[in-house]
């Protein structure tokens, strides 16, 4: 593969930005120096004036993924995706495996690992789903398997009762058997009971429009599922990881807990930061392009949501990427308008998987919030450190792997559906002028992304990743 | 001065510890490597097995310094206390200017900065202490030149009342100007009038032993005065800095004001971490060798004190290095026993400067209760940021000042008065067995101390530290 | 029955303590004043040096109470419980039903309503426990009729899955229902299924003597269930009645939502109070004659609930009187040691009813905590007013009921098991030495029990009380 | 005197509200009764549908009181003053009495007494208000002395620095001499120094405007004023009452202080809940009549302050009544508008003795924020038992004054400068219409207020009252 040595840029890692040259050999780092003048490489880069940083990892995503009772799926295959993805500046992306019907966890885990390795043009890694007990009895067996296959992260979901959620027992018993094999679990907290019952309400008024799901879907029901989450976490010692967390109220309940010292870390997206109900509130069916879960809250809850980020009561930032298309195309199952007026059976879920660097840039970094350093901890150390890919991915660092940006902080572009490379046909932040984005990228070595746009990358040169125990510090 | 290769350690940063062979030339980090065969360098070390961390920054110390209403000083002076340093693996001091009667606050920091230039062996800087603005009318103008010269953090004090006491209206003009002039203000936060007022009693109960030093001194005279400090410096909006945290109440409130999105820092000390009262309550006279301000509070007040380490709301470790004797020697002025059995004469101080590291990795990395990058951070990386030195010091990174350390993480040693530097007769920590410890120290490329215990400096090679703008994140 | 005039006391009421004669006339309270001599009556009590309180309100016993499935039932029945209650000074109790398997919800109220009639020598109530929906599908229509009936309160248990414990989707659609019909919601906040794990943990550590009952229902368990019901009554707009506060991490939950502006009330009982943990930890089988849930706690634990008592986190002080005997009678089904060293088949429940209000006194009042005023609140004011029951109830005012003590601020008394009136075969105060006990008790006009020890009432004096809406402020 | 029969109504009092007849005799109540056909008065008096309450306690007024260094003082005199709060159902009154520069504390004390007892038509109070040491060395003396003449509370400034403001030092010996006495300490809190530090660059900025007063005296002032006092005065063990609270922030101070069970106490008045800084912000000169420390602020502010009435965190409500005309009247020293355009000039506070129950009625009670129960306890019960007046004042009870007013809750009435009998010639509720107010008062047994607005009542009817120790709980 040879070796590059990109010259003259600040590299950019999650404490420090120095200056510094880096030489890439062998799909890995070789060396950082700063008057290099004696190394020879195969291919110089020259990065005046930009900034080398890891690639990003997104920790959360959904790309072929079944929903609503594997009714349908998400519009972006592992090959789109990630292409788009690479688009964007990520590197590494951590999806999930959801059980399937007919099939142990542990199977529908194999198999899906293999239809992504197929597909993937970045490395990737996947996340198993904890079914409740009745839908696999033995599936505490496959958890423990899973560990050695790379699954160092459980997710539990404490909404969908009925199909997905578990109940505390489940989680207890759940939380203790990651604690034990140094499995970081992850849950979706919003307290499905509360959420039910608000929706029962809102349909008995015919309040059923699209708009009505951030509604049903309370802070109180998210702040209360991530109390709850913390204080099972803790009884039994084990850490905890709060998945796309929407609401300032639950971002509170992880600053407190982490304040009194709980093991909790929160991840929260793009969406909820750079866009508000506000802006859907009045487009009527249009709003299901809108719809997720937690729901995109009011603006008045973006600055408490901010803080959090600053404070570090939020650890990551990643996409949970579901995108739907809104126009229904003739190759997928049905998409965001399968049932127009009727929010409880829109399918779930925003794109972003090629925007987030970008977004989050624009607004965190360009807009005073936070430096470039708080940037890269937040899109890739904190998330390789919790899932146990640290040391390999997210550090410009001597022996990782050699998964960069050469970020322009000057650059000057605006996010469009018409020039991104998600499946979707719209995109969230349609419009947003963006000063910062990726020139070059590379995985492993290897530059996926030019400077001229031009992509290289073969479907299946992705490699699944064996993730170790998180690092939780 | 030639060029250094430290080959097969693991290098310690503040957010990642990764395998690489370093190389020091001119002073200064050159390069960090993976496979460095083709690297030469004057001097090779060998550092299988070891860590290379950056050099210690103690961030708050009291050399040769005046105390007392200028009757008394401390016992090291800045050749004394430098080589201690030094052999605990401290490179950088930042000391204290405090204001003489006949002189000029900035005519006192030149002067001060002249004598440590002429006998300090490590790299050093000085903290601008404000006085009462009745003992300089004009001294604003002096802090502003100051900044010009260094001196980027202003130290106030809330005790004292009568000769360092300022009140909230000299604070609030001092944290304004600093803010305009981008200086961090640091606090010695202790309600001054609330130790006057129980010191008063405790006089007129008879009760003037040395051990009642620490019931003059209250948990809530603490937390109150971070609190207001808080709330003054948001009210302006400037940063702050709270020097030598010694209460888990106090520490509490920055805990709470952090995650509110203030912008404060605390620094703790070993004494308060790993001494308690119960040491020293029973101890008669001898109880004045504990004597500093705040107090060494209870034991049952270290694990709120170690958890706002784990937590973050604590960023830094210094050591409030203030030593004196416990027998008087002939060349020092009246050191601890000057009034035995009446506690309000006892000067305050308690050394440390050389024990910091070894405590602190002991009790904090070795117990298990945070990993060897967090102490990075809070005794090197933080310091430098927070006062103006970071990119020179405070990380093992290319272009920094090659001030770093070779670490056995599996020394054995026990800490004692006999084998350490400083001048004082009594060591806080005598008998603490550590496994852990630094066997060479790098200054700006010079090895100072050896694995042999050599050690190689002359007075005066250290060098002032025109400290730039602190960075705040 | 004529008239009484009780001359020369201090009458107490919650808000206030004046001066004044007592004229009782036709059951009810007819006049207050100071200077009667115009004023005649049938009898005339002298309470010089006395105080005069409203009779005390117990809301939450267990009288002849099916326990651990239908097994077996508490020692006391409604004539020895209230005969044991009145000579306590305790004029009202309010008892619980609970469905049994055979009958509808609505049937076993009016059974058990009718048994206790026949019985009961003082006015009683009762709460409805609402079953889990499995039990009784159509048990909302049941609950709606009961309002009616006077049950305008609700039990709902968030402990023991498998048979009491509801879900949240229950709770929250009792909760719905309560607010809709004026009742007030009560819990028993534990969580079940931390409980659960935390048992079977313990088992399988062969843990299961008496003991470690208290460590299988943890304070996390207890404060997480109270914040839960909070968030899911105030979601819906109601409001809610806490039973048996045990643990101080509890009581802050309450103490925090009632400062946010939660109408939630908190009740604890004199065992959590004046008893502890430490008292049968090394009792061994005995052990089982504190076991009561949530459990007696660690004496630490008694400053922060007398703490509640104080600020007005919590609102009432009941007993939850649920007797057992130590040594088996024969006439009753098994009493605590039905299975010696196996802690979860112990029967639930410490005894009382007689016991609460010196005990309340003697550690509260005579002790300095609080006043008399406050006293009379907790013991009788507020469960008047929450349970619908003022006017009538829970004050010396014009136009109540007659129900009230002539109590003795100075008598000097020792609880002990042989000179009380409870079934039990222990008292969990035996020994303790109190100075204030009631002399007289009136029930509604009428003298039950005397200055000499005389008692006067026939099983069936009592009234079933058909209680309004609860009055919450 | 004779005696009065007030027959028909509803007697509330701050726990309960229940049907009696109260029969008032020698200036006392001497009786309550149901049924009392066979009591006989001289007058009888109707009270049917009207609600019988204890006469409003007004903790906090400023009649004739200087301000601005002796330059001016308020325009209500004790005769106006009074005759004005009689008419709104107030029929006691706290003053203060501020020391006069050529006079100690104790002689300004008794001669402002006399000067209130030839002039007042209800009975009143002095609290007396600490001057800094340096105005008076033995004022301690002073101190000790009134409390045997009735001064059983003393008010600190924390503002106001120059002339009022006391240090931290001070408060903490004030407050140790009032625990010691048995004294009650007050304080106004605001940190003087954040309010002089705001007004000088206000200032500074060309920002004297009138409105601008309130940007001046911040939230955060009053908020760490409050955290300050509380610290202190748990410091020695002393109770703490805050007069005028105004901003939410430090109602939560008080709030979490007595959740944590600190013995403090809030006091709010009707301008900060029922006016907002809204009304006067863009009035210009005018604006001065809304002028007062702490100012009225935001409207948003209002509802948690609101809340703290609710919970509890507020005590009571008094109008810290301090009346300046905004048109210069020429028998009066210079008024509101003595310097236009300059807000530091403009003399404090606001006219309200007369509209404080009408109005806390309107917007607390018959708004349905609690109820009238609450509303007694609010304006008298509580005032009567902290100032030590209890028994005698602040419920209606066997034995106490007959202060006493009977209220009609279907009263229709109109807020207006035009029908009030304050000296001041705005009212700051002009238009309000409420329903509610007292159609008789009663001041110890004589009818002051008719229902057709008669008055009858000659000055220096009203009686000084030696108060005693406070009531707290
Ligand atoms: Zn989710
Ligand atoms: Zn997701
Ligand atoms: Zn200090
Ligand atoms: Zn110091
Ligand atoms: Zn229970
Ligand atoms: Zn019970
Ligand atoms: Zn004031
Ligand atoms: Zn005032």
């Amino acid at each position: 593969m040879g070796s590059t040595l990109i010259r003259g840029g600040t590299v950019v890692n999650a404490d420090a930005a120095v200056r510094a040259n880096v030489l890439l050999r062998d799909g890995v780092i070789a060396a950082l120096g700063a008057d290099t003048d004696d190394w020879s490489a195969d291919h110089v880069v020259d990065a005046e004036g930009m900034l080398v940083m890891p690639g990003g990892i997104d920790a959360h995503t959904h790309l072929e993924y079944p929903v609503d009772g594997f009714t349908t799926r998400t519009a972006d295959d592992f090959h789109s995706g990630t292409v788009a993805a690479a688009h964007g500046g990520t590197t590494t992306v951590l999806d999930f495996v959801k059980k399937e019907p007919e099939r142990s966890l542990l199977d529908t885990y194999r198999s899906r690992r293999d239809v992504a390795a197929a597909k993937s043009v970045i490395d990737f890694g996947l996340h198993a789903i904890v079914p409740p007990r009745e839908q696999q009895p033995d599936v505490l067996d496959d958890l423990r398997r899973l560990v050695g296959e790379g699954a160092t992260s459980w997710k539990f979901f404490m909404a969908y009762p009925g199909t997905q959620m578990v109940d505390d027992g489940e989680l207890l018993e759940g939380f203790e058997l990651a604690l034990e094999h140094g499995v970081l679990p992850m849950v979706h907290a919003e307290n499905g009971h509360m959420i039910a019952r608000e929706t029962q309400r809102l349909l008995a008024d015919g309040r059923a429009a699209e708009a009505f799901h951030a509604t049903a879907h309370g802070h109180d029901a998210e702040a209360e599922a991530v109390h709850r989450a913390v204080v099972l976490a803790e009884s039994v010692g084990a850490p905890l990881y709060v998945v796309h967390v929407s609401s300032a109220a639950a971002a509170d309940e992880i600053s407190r807990a982490r304040a009194a010292g709980a093991r909790v870390w929160g991840e929260t997206c793009p969406q909820y930061l750079a866009v508000a109900y506000e802006d859907y509130a009045d487009l009527g069916e249009k709003a299901a392009s809108y719809l997720c879960s937690p729901p995109i809250r009011e603006r008045g809850n973006q600055e408490g949501l901010w803080r959090s980020l600053v404070t570090g009561a939020m650890s990551t930032v990643a996409t949970d990427h579901a995108g739907f298309c809104l126009h229904q195309p003739e190759d997928l199952p049905p998409q965001k308008l399968r049932s127009p007026g009727y929010f409880p059976k829109v399918p779930n879920g925003v794109p972003g998987i090629e925007d987030r660097l970008m977004v989050l840039w624009e607004t965190g970094v360009a807009s005073g919030r936070f430096d470039a350093c708080r940037f890269v901890d937040l899109v890739s150390t904190r998330p390789a450190k919790l899932f146990g890919m640290f040391g390999r991915k997210g550090a410009v660092a001597v022996g990782a792997d050699a998964d960069l940006l050469v970020w322009d902080p000057a650059a000057d572009h605006v996010i469009s559906v018409a020039s991104s490379h998600m499946r979707t046909d719209y995109n969230l932040y349609e419009g947003m002028r963006v000063t910062g984005r990726p020139v070059r990228v590379f995985s492993r070595g290897e530059q996926l992304v030019g400077p001229d746009g031009s992509f290289d990358a073969a479907a299946g040169r992705g490699h699944f990743l064996t993730r170790g125990k998180p690092q939780l510090h």
